[in-house]
């Protein structure tokens, strides 16, 4: 019998197809910093992103939505407000929803806010080792994730030079990418804005998330290859997401 | 007898030549998404911009600007409160405005906010059909956009695979710009900001606003020449605009 | 006797290693528009950035960084509230900062609250001309920009075609650079975060500052070489900053 996980590079395949053909709109209440690169990868991938934080409106933003992204990062009042009528109205509508809980290992407040939003039945949370660590107050070895997973009801997703991917049942390692993607800003919230794209369109929330993930690490492989630093590699990603295609990800794809 | 659209591109030159030697100043109360984009586009075709959004200064940014843009995407209550005396001070001083009423086909709240704002005179409003249909409450074909122009007072610039400019009497169609430029966040909030600093240079509203969608359609469809992505076409747009010249724009413009 | 800041050059390879090893954490309370290049440009030279201007979390990110930016771009309440307590945390923990006082020659209101600002013991101040002249109401000819070191007890670096940076004792004259430069958005706002990033890893505020400017212009004079126009010039100065070594800087250093 196979591993599930070992289909996950022709599934991540046919949902990417699946994202082209249906674009879903993402709704993405971000941080200022990340902004216009999540909207920018969000778009090269295929999906429609709307981003206004706005409490009198997002309400109809998400409701009109496929998917959400809650990303903490810069998080002022009104990104509060507005993640929680998102987060209500996602719930009510049965929209998909994931949580990227960015350095809440920086302020015991943030990491606070993010635990009571992880209450809330996000599909998957996207996150380093040490925002996990923060988020569920134990370092993420052994069978921390699992049992986080399994305890939350959320696919985790904690990337890093290898990303692990786990409903507490399946665990996939992805050992793509690149170093050189750590030095760009808003990567990882570009990451989890396309793991929220994923979940519109794939069939269960562990899918999303290790789809996802390897398009960004695919993708971020092959534009490392002539990138002269993290300037030119942040705009080559963007193309290679654009043209990444069932061949390239199924060729370069190093899921175990 | 010519129609006046035929002499557009060489109008459009003349205008970009008269934008990199003057070097009005754009005060752009834009969306946190477009802001940098928006920015960089403005420095590239020869403007100066700002960006504040602060209620307390708005007014003083406004009127030592040459021209205003006011753009709803994340519509929030501190841009909101900005426009009402950004527009305002622009009326008040005789300074022009351009409008951009991104999206507001996904909220009624926001459309309703868009009908207010176009009736407060702004020289042009630049949109998508989704946004002209939420703006007009009909739809951007036969004589409606004529009808919208001639009712509002303002030059209707609606960007699509063919950019459509009126002012109820004079029609010009622009068939040049590239498919792909419908995959880079904020393209047209920087059309947007560009209408407005035409619009600083310009002896009327018809010629500043399909002057500007000239030099986009034309700089992004060079830049696409050697784009690999959307990443890349973004960059190469931006460039293309700094170094496009009355030779290239009128050899490249696809103007009836 | 050699004058130091001959030295400069040498000291500047050696505050970039330093930077590299040992990846201070900068908070920058800047502008929407800067905050993605600035983090980006942070990330490239090897500090590490956090952008929130949340009051309610900026002390504990602050009280966690090794430097601090203050940048007055885009100064709505909530980056003043913010910035008031970010100030008062890095004095009172003894972290060095950095003002930039963004555009303060539009507004009244604005220099007012800089001039408030540069009052509580900046590091530096790094500004242009005309922000100088509005900052210390003279302008920086003669000796001017030394005496307002010396009152202030800041360092000032007021970048242009020559960059000058002085203690009031000490004076350095940078003809680093290149015109495009001032055609990218943000790219004052970068220099400034990399003077604070500087400030944590340098022995001294005239050292980081000169430093810090002096990296900037060199990897902008070596990305101007190949660069297109704006656009490619911004990507190619992310990654000259990050290949940026101890060779080419010494190399290319025009210090006087």
């Amino acid at each position: 019998m196979r591993a599930p996980h070992t289909e996950l590079p022709a599934v991540a395949a046919e949902l990417l197809s699946r994202l082209r053909a249906r674009r879903p709109r993402v709704h993405c209440i971000t941080n200022a910093v990340a902004q216009a690169f999540t909207a920018n990868m969000l778009l090269a991938a295929g999906a429609v992103p709307s981003m206004t934080i706005d409490a009198d409106e997002v309400a109809d933003f998400v409701a009109g939505a496929d998917a959400l992204l809650v990303n903490l990062g810069t998080f002022d009042p009104a990104r509060r407000a507005a993640a929680e009528i998102a987060v209500e109205t996602a719930n009510g509508k049965g929209k998909p929803w994931v949580l990227d809980p960015v350095l809440i290992d920086r302020t015991p407040r943030r990491a606070a806010y993010a635990r009571a939003l992880a209450a809330a039945r996000p599909g998957a949370i996207r996150c380093n080792r040490a925002e996990f660590a923060a988020l569920a107050q134990v370092s993420p070895e052994g069978g921390a994730l699992a049992r986080y997973a399994l305890d939350s009801g959320a696919v985790v997703g904690v990337t890093g030079a290898i990303d692990l991917v786990t409903d507490g049942t399946r665990l996939a390692a992805i050992a793509n990418g690149d170093p050189l993607m750590a030095r760009i800003t808003a990567m990882g919230c570009a990451a989890s804005a396309l793991v929220a794209a994923a979940h519109a369109v794939a069939d269960d929330a562990w899918t999303a998330t290790g789809a996802a993930l390897l398009w960004v690490g695919v993708a971020g492989e092959i534009a490392a290859k002539t990138a002269q630093g993290p300037g030119s590699l942040a705009v080559g990603l963007i193309d290679a997401l654009h043209r990444l295609d069932a061949g390239a990800l199924i060729a370069h794809a190093r899921v175990t």
